[in-house]
């Protein structure tokens, strides 16, 4: 991949609006904006344990299955443009955190672990395959976000209704 | 945050199976193992333009759900141990990506940037608004997660039937 130029530099924006609604449940309206608009929409909510109603998956079932889907649609995508003839994919994961909860019971979340065990059917060499999945990896915009470390920019709205940057 | 003591180191572990059906679909069976069990059966598919069916919304749009998701959870969450009045949340996001496409026509994703809008309806002054979103942040699992470099460990089935790790 290194050893090849860059053709062509393609955005991909997604734009999000959420409203809290009932005990814990937040109405998601996601929007892709580029490179052409879909809407979905979508929702989180909690368990009873959390205070929830159980009407939607937690936020981090949906992100658990946002990197498991990630690698497999880039897998199935570079399947294709190589004619690599895929006959069966099954992706197994597991995701680990920590919440170190504090004497004043709030709590600190951090990650402990990520592993994609992951299962390609196909008549093609080993190597082939595992060419397929190194190429999956670049192309996984999920796999790529969480190898890096990111800024979250947060701006809050204050009394005077300025946005605040945090 | 920082002065205070950690009580107790709560895990939080979820799995994910995925299968792929249809053109572009991944069913996919979600399970919280730890703190308790739970189940949630999603799906991701991609639209026409990359081969799909629209059948589910693609991983992009779950991440990002589950960004705003994560976050507004917390502020609820953080609001509530505290008898924080929250009248209403209002959470607005922008998550940026670019595909440098090569000339092989394979190509690499990177993360360009995310901001979150935040509007707290809340009679308290300004600052416990400020620390409410500061102690949400720290608990955002998702948040703490992409603001680390995360190493995801992959494991590929061998034609053997063994798993070797990549």
């Amino acid at each position: 991949m290194s050893s090849t130029k860059t053709a062509k530099i393609h955005d991909v924006v997604f734009s999000c609006r959420g409203t809290a609604v009932g005990k814990m449940r937040n109405d998601l309206t996601v929007k892709m904006v580029k490179p052409w608009p879909e809407t979905h929409v979508m929702a989180t909510d909690e368990g009873k344990y959390l205070g929830g109603e159980g009407t939607a998956p937690p936020p981090l079932a949906l992100f658990v299955a946002s990197l498991v889907g990630c690698i497999m649609t880039q897998i199935r995508s570079s399947a294709k443009r190589w004619t690599f003839t895929l006959k069966d994919l099954t992706v197994e994961a597991i995701v680990k955190w920590e919440a170190h909860q504090s004497e004043n019971d709030s709590y600190e979340a951090m990650p402990k672990g990520f592993r994609l065990d992951i299962d390609i059917d196909s008549d093609a060499p080993f190597e082939d395959v595992e060419k397929l999945l190194e190429v999956a990896r670049k192309s996984c915009f999920i796999e790529q976000t969480l190898g890096c470390t990111n800024t979250i920019q947060h701006r809050l709205r204050n009394d005077a209704g300025e946005w605040v940057i945090k």
